[in-house]
């Protein structure tokens, strides 16, 4: 395999081409933004870039890496271009309803989701080493080809990342666990406080909020499109951990209305020990 | 004012010690273990320190530093040995409740918060400057003095505190919301993530956990003993503000079921915009 070419142009294609491109690898890059492409040229990411999806027959693999959004449109583009061997895999962030999509219209087709970021997007910040030490989750079905599993593992374990491979379903509830939860627990915090009616409370919080209040709400306070994206595309790993929440949190307003400190200390001790277990 | 008692020697009567000390006051500690009194005097927190509370006669004001549950008893105990025009000021973490019961004890008396502190306690974590930067709320009431007030700010001004002023109940309502209610989100974060029935979820949950999740998890993980003083001694505040949480994240979960992706977004904008105002 020489030939990657890699569809959308932002923070991950763009560091995808950097790195591979160093490892020694051909990288065609293709965006619907004739200056996207020729950025991704002049900042080394790509060895071309075209916005032409037919650029795409010279690939042995190719990264789709366009928003979840314009996927299923993208692919029924390129298809015709594509050699039937070619592989494909994506880098979106949910993977059932990306899996359930794309899989039908490519049958060497496999989950992809590098979990790696930075708090920008775009061409400009695309960077050497983005995945070095990040998760990368591989998602195959019943019908994946294992050989499109096996050489898609050949070209991203060199990145640095660390390889998981599990059904999408698995996935998407783990992210909707650690990811995508706590950007709703996060953001509800914040909307609450905001809602207070006591202008003299309001604005004494505003002044005495520190590192606690800071890392509670830090997520809540991120990208609202991605915020969505996720609710969108894993609505109901979502809404299922949403519910689980809910419950703790009104199990532990009963205890505080009961007054059941013992209980009560016996819980946030739960959680005191139960932290580590996902802090690496 | 020439002398400084400080009844209880753990980090925050310590530094206020070595902080003090370093201004110029005679510092007497007070504590109930005599190798308290020893570390202390050893550290430089105290000028010098016993475990009897009749010492306080000479002081001209006193930092009561002891833990929410012991206050009362403590200033009954050690009412019989001050001068009359000793001013008493303490350092507890929710007012209201301290407030009522201390002010009726001793009329000298107004209460604070100092909002510093480390994850450590003890003598040993005391430290030099402990307070420069951090807000220093004092809660008078209509019976307090006006020249209390004016000697303990004398006091803790030069320590390098943000002063402010306000009600016990409009101090316990702001901390409720950036600290207490945040402790409550996050620990129900963890705990709804550790009641996940699917082994493969959970474990795969664990692995790609990440930034995200550490900062949204982490003040759900710390002290047990802490997060029981807070709803003990500030239930109705932390009850309301849970109240209204419970609100905003039901808001949330219904656009999500709904699929009513624009007002999602409009929410999360809300917040995004919002929390900068808190955040300095």
């Amino acid at each position: 395999m020489k030939t990657i070419g890699i569809v959308g142009l932002g923070l991950i294609g763009g560091s995808l081409g950097l790195d591979l491109r160093a490892l020694g690898y051909r990288v065609i890059g293709v965006s619907r933004k004739q200056q996207t492409c020729q950025r991704a040229m002049e900042r080394g990411a790509v060895d071309t870039a075209t916005t032409q999806l037919a650029v795409l027959q010279q690939a042995d693999l190719v990264f789709l890496c366009t928003p979840l959004g314009v996927m299923a449109e993208t692919v029924r583009e390129m298809r015709p271009h594509l050699q039937e061997d070619t592989v494909l895999t994506d880098v979106g962030s949910v993977k059932g309803w990306v899996v359930q999509t794309i899989a039908p219209l490519w049958p060497n087709f496999v989950g992809g989701h590098p979990m790696a970021g930075t708090a920008e997007s775009g061409i400009e910040s695309a960077q050497r080493r983005l995945f070095v030490g990040a998760p990368y989750v591989l998602t195959p079905i019943e019908t994946t080809p294992s050989a499109v599993v096996d050489q898609v593992e050949q070209v991203v374990r060199p990145l640095g990342t660390q390889l998981y491979c599990c059904q999408p379903e698995i996935h998407d509830q783990a992210v909707a666990w650690i990811s995508h939860l706590p950007v709703m627990v996060s953001s509800s915090l914040i909307h609450a406080c905001l809602g207070e009616a006591s202008t003299a409370v309001l604005s004494l919080a505003k002044q005495l909020a520190s590192s606690g209040f800071r890392d509670t709400s830090r997520v809540g306070g991120g990208n609202p499109e991605l915020g969505v994206m996720m609710a969108r595309y894993n609505q109901d790993a979502l809404l299922e951990t949403l519910r689980c929440y809910r419950q703790s949190l009104e199990q532990l307003e009963q205890l505080i209305q009961q007054g059941a400190w013992d209980q009560l200390e016996q819980e946030l001790l739960e959680t005191q020990q139960g932290r580590p277990e996902f802090i690496k």
